[in-house]
């Protein structure tokens, strides 16, 4: 085991990167929910002025990126990576997005995780010596997932109760060597984890033992409770996974207090706006992150958080086959602590 | 710019990890070419012994991971992380493949330039001081790749004289913080470079215009010239992406010696097995990267090396959409040194 590791599967920054900036980038009905005010662009547009869906991902993406950018005062050229992932079959969303963007680039896939995956290797690379300035990102958008996961938009296919939406929405970050504003400070990486669960249809489920691992193993590896945290929050269980993980709690005796929330719940009034168990997507927890999450922080409203994002690592091809949905789950505790001056 | 960084985008590790061991798993066609000896197993059945082509990846990706494991004297279960994609849709070789490994995951996509990029977290992830012992692989099957992305076998589809062929492969590095053998010493990461090429059939002429740039500026970031290295191998440009670097570099007035070579061209022998421009595939530049390129270091025939592999970034979607070929190029250069005692 290396100096930074502590416990089984978590590092301790030596020198927690600091979030300088998040951008959130959302859709019509993504702004018509209970974070509406959180967002920094929501577009009326589901095309966002291009011809497809796919495109208009990547121009979402591209708009959030630029806006980060802008709110954490760093030119482009500065960034020394950029870490980003997306649901496209090929990461089609993150390329296009960035392909102006001249910036050293790490392409990522852990699907709902993604915005864990990329924060924590984006934080590692600053605390590990490799860079200054970094941004982490991640899009979804619900239209050209939909044709690619599940059914045309046309076709007007019933949805079961226990399925998620997908958000149409991006975050992103600016990660700093130093500065002020919330800082990484651990990260648990998740290990594949796969309860049988075959429903395409009930993602919480199958992504819910993953969380359970990772939470888990992170409050065993830093020896803190969950109460150390203000807000212990999972993405994108939404509300049937998010009862699936209280229930494995409880079976260990832990209760699972309200400081455990999810991005899924968050992001819509699932009676309201229809969405059945809550929203879904690697642009969910991104834009609940960027958006709201950090700006609670910066607000003083909450001063630390654990961020564990969660993915379930199945495609179209491997259900039709009849496997069973492998899930993940990466955390990332983000804290606001005193730099040493 | 960070201590590591030195010039533009590359990194001198600290503290370079070690490369203690390779393995490299391919199909049939793959193990009747030039490196025939070079790798650990050839599989005589397509399918691996699986139904589908897709698990028949999945089960290549997890033999290789094993046997890997298994010749560095390594338990899965010592390993802090593991870095792997591949090139179906969701990465979900990959994601099968190592579900059952219970070590921390990091899923990637980088087209057929993700065993630079996983090589490269991964020896950053040592060099950062938060891992000891890590691994790094990915693979592509010609079956499951052609239906994916092209057409569906059955139907026989005439390939166009730059088209590259699919390796069925696998490639994987156990890499550790110490010991002997190769040790990654430089990472230059890639920008993704769009030259405007449209024609899917010439991921070659796609990707050439990357590799030039990270080349480039690997020589100039380091001040080492191309014949610092005893080999350069890009991989998988193939033949027709090969002639197009050469250009590139003979316009600067740079001799593109011998010691350039790529791994598309190393795989097969082009005319007798009819792979029209060569190898191409995460798995091709994997696999002769962990079955051959090390191989020739660990007996001393080179010492120094310039890893190269390159990436189209584009998606079935997108080409339909009428969008043109990002390319990527990540370089790692792997060298023989002695370790301080």
């Amino acid at each position: 085991m290396s100096g930074k590791h502590i416990g089984k599967q978590t590092i301790a920054l030596q020198n927690p990167p600091c979030i300088a900036a998040g951008a959130a980038v959302v859709g019509k009905k993504e702004g018509e929910g209970p974070l509406r005010e959180r967002f920094d662009y929501i577009s009326q547009d589901s095309y966002f002025g291009q011809k497809s869906w796919e495109k208009a991902e990547s121009t979402m993406l591209k708009q959030c990126f630029d806006l980060a950018c802008d709110k954490a005062q760093t030119a482009p050229s500065s960034l020394d990576y950029i870490f980003s992932g997306d649901l496209l079959n090929q990461c089609v969303s993150s390329t296009f997005a960035l392909r102006d963007s001249n910036v050293p680039f790490f392409g990522l896939y852990g699907a709902c995780s993604t915005m864990a995956e990329s924060l924590s290797l984006a934080a590692m690379s600053i605390d590990g010596g490799f860079a200054d300035t970094v941004c982490a990102l991640t899009s979804s958008h619900f239209c050209s997932a939909e044709r690619q996961f599940r059914l045309p938009l046309e076709y007007g296919g019933q949805r079961t109760p226990t399925s998620q939406w997908t958000v149409t929405g991006a975050g992103a970050l600016i990660l700093k060597n130093s500065g002020s504003g919330p800082h990484v400070t651990h990260i648990t990486t998740g290990r594949i984890v796969d309860a049988g669960v075959t429903d395409a249809n009930n993602m919480g489920a199958a992504m819910a033992p993953a969380a359970y691992e990772t939470l888990k193993t992170h409050f065993a590896d830093t020896g803190r409770l969950p109460g150390y945290y203000d807000a212990v929050i999972t993405g994108d269980l939404g509300v049937f996974g998010h009862d699936v993980l209280a229930e494995l709690f409880a079976n260990d005796g832990v209760n699972f207090s309200n400081i455990f929330t999810d991005c899924g719940i968050l992001i819509f009034n699932v009676k309201l706006q229809d969405t059945h168990a809550g929203g879904s997507g690697c642009g969910c927890s991104a834009s609940v992150l960027a958006g709201h999450i950090i700006k609670c922080m910066q607000e003083g409203l909450w001063k630390r958080v654990l961020f564990a994002a969660t993915g379930a690592l199945m495609s179209p091809t491997t259900s039709m086959q009849g496997e069973t949905i492998p899930g993940i789950c990466h955390a990332v505790a983000i804290e606001n602590i005193q730099e040493a001056s």
